[in-house]
């Protein structure tokens, strides 16, 4: 939590943290200033003191709205940081010591900025981490009860939108090949059902900022794939779906899937859908308090191993099918973040009160044209309690309520 | 356009360009790329040399279908730069010469990929620029006949969504104190108008990707204030709607500012909306070929100082009211992108053939609960023609159907 990062920050001896970039699609900064339209910005946390914000004159009344200390000035502050960072560092005391930075800005302007503070101040040690072992994100790492809040909120929205595609799919009318029709009688296409998802999702101030996942047939078997715009919708096949809307305006997000075959699925697929929800389940009943995150990765790739699939732990080189990717992720403002759950990840990864993780076991046949997967959103509760943030049903084949299948 | 980069690299003495990040939010990896579901990659291009695409082997097929070279690998891409960068450089062949960053990535990622390049090719130099003086911006500032119809076709969008808005203000009834009511008979807020927004965008395949700028009364007197959701809507006060959305996915912007006062205008808000009006006027006449764009920030900043108006050219410090900002800016993958308008940009951001900018001259009163901006996207035709990209009326008191003034 954020009441954490002094002490984490005593610990790794930094004597301040500095966020550069704007207040959207860049978490480090929102965690500081809880969003808001600010573009060009620069925040120092020293060690012991509260925040202090310098932005862009222009955006100071924004900036002021976040409740920090605002320093406004009058042109660019990346720029002024890139071409000479002396004066503001001066103003903050920070000529030597230890500073770590966070934030996303542009690749050109980090690389003068480095250089630029490295000539004006050659005692000051600029300190970067990988985002995924840094700092912040240790802090970011448990969550307190409004954060949680907030995750279940999306959590709501992202459930009532999954519902009314199934009830939108299973409404319509299928032509005798198995496509699915528009209202108008012309054939539903992937790209026809995204635009209903983005729509219902800015409908609930949601925003499905890095791209929903609606993916059919072969590309349900590539983790990964967002699915063909073009391709139609059909019966029978399996269907990857996997939304991770955030809040407007860049803040909390959820994560989930379901895999749904129409009207029918074939024996292969059924089996698929069983084995991912048998180890689904064995995961989730097995979750418990402070163990480390990784050792469900080992769980459900033995498991998967078991029953002849490649997996990340028995397989070497690219995986191109069976179970390719980790178990799950913490979720925060962050669609990733800490606890990570490679079999690589470092032990201090753990299921610790507070954290909020997917559990997405999955297994893809791109060349069988299918693919399965399952997502919840867990919490684990200051009592240590395992919560799913948004419940919803896990039936693979959806009845089409206006077809049936013909006897051969 | 892209087909300058190899020149503009030869110029600079550049072996190559790494781009870093996503293919979303990311405007030099969009460029390249043409979007896609690809969140972490790199792509290097060699002078004379077409594309290489490295990304994470879940993303394969997202990232092939950016017709680019793709070389997947199992784990993270600028995890295994951050730690190990040898490998796939020596596989580019860069382990001298020089390379220039570009992207969108954590600075903690950022700095550790530096310091990794650093210890494994000591001769490799690494150079970064200021976004917006880079080479790759240079290359982005024309656009080409594609490029123009995306933006064009996002200023259709912006001007349709601007009417549904006018439209759906001057339809509204109107309570004895000038506040509009929504159709249940409660009080309009901005926050209502903006959820209207978002949604008549989302339906027509853009995003307000961050923020449109809907903002009344004092907020139109602080030229970036995105404007206080919870804010009444009221007669006879200035609104300034500034929308500036981007292709959903994270493609071409558009950018379009109009000021209106609904039902009746005060006096004082009239002559500021006039005095805005005859300068853009006088602007937008004279807008010439090859002419440096910040000429006309100098006749725009010397006309509003002669009626008296504090200007950036004008008046030392942060400035607070009066004209307070520069003329304009290119809009493209980017929404301020070259060339640039200030009285201290080079002489080089010129209006040459190709380029897209805004023209926005403002004023502001945030004491006085006013302000006023007009805004159009120019193109700059191949033949010198300036052109607006998406015609609107100028109107500024906008009549409410079923509302009209009393007589006092």
């Amino acid at each position: 939590m954020k009441s954490d990062l002094d002490a984490l920050m005593k610990a790794a001896e930094l004597d301040a943290i500095l966020v550069l970039g704007s207040a959207e699609a860049n978490p480090a900064m929102y965690y500081f200033t809880g969003g808001g339209h600010i573009t060009d910005a620069a925040l120092f946390k020293k060690w012991g003191q509260p925040a202090v914000l310098y932005c862009n004159a222009m955006e100071r009344e924004e900036a002021a709205k976040s409740g920090l200390a605002v320093k406004p000035i009058q042109t660019g502050v990346i720029e002024v940081l890139a071409k000479s960072p002396r004066p503001i560092f001066e103003e903050q005391g920070l000529t030597t010591g230890r500073v770590e930075l966070y934030g996303m800005v542009g690749a050109g302007d980090l690389v003068c900025i480095l250089n630029a503070l490295h000539e004006a101040f050659p005692e000051l040690e600029v300190v970067g981490e990988p985002k995924d072992d840094s700092i912040l994100l240790r802090a970011m790492e448990t969550k307190d009860e409004d954060e949680v809040r907030r995750i279940r909120h999306m959590g709501q929205v992202t459930t009532e939108v999954v519902g009314m595609v199934a009830k939108y799919l299973t409404s319509r009318e299928v032509r005798d090949d198995e496509v699915l029709l528009r209202e108008d009688g012309t054939p539903l296409t992937i790209d026809d059902v995204k635009g209903k998802i983005a729509l219902w999702l800015a409908e609930r101030g949601a925003m499905d900022v890095e791209g929903t996942i609606f993916a059919i047939g072969r590309d349900a078997g590539v983790p990964h794939s967002s699915g063909t715009p073009t391709d139609l919708m059909r019966l029978g096949q399996t269907i990857v779906f996997d939304i991770f809307p955030a809040e407007a305006g860049g803040g909390y997000y959820y994560d989930f899937t379901r895999t749904w075959s129409l009207g029918y699925a074939t024996p292969e697929a059924q089996k698929l859908y069983d084995e991912v929800k048998e180890v689904y389940n064995k995961v989730s009943e097995n979750l418990d308090l402070n163990v480390p995150f990784k050792e469900y990765q080992k769980l459900v790739s033995d498991e998967f191993h078991k029953n002849g699939h490649d997996t990340p732990i028995h397989t070497e080189g690219v995986l191109e099918h069976g179970y390719v990717h980790s178990l799950g992720h913490g979720v925060g403002l962050n669609i990733h973040e800490r606890p990570f759950s490679r079999h690589t990840t470092p032990d201090d990864n753990i299921l610790k009160a507070g954290v909020v993780v997917t559990v997405e076991p999955g297994l893809y046949y791109p060349e069988k044209n299918m693919g399965a997967r399952i997502e919840d959103t867990y919490w684990v509760r200051p009592d240590g309690k395992m919560e799913i943030l948004a419940e919803y049903p896990y039936d693979f084949v959806l009845p089409m309520k206006k077809w049936k299948r013909k006897k051969k």
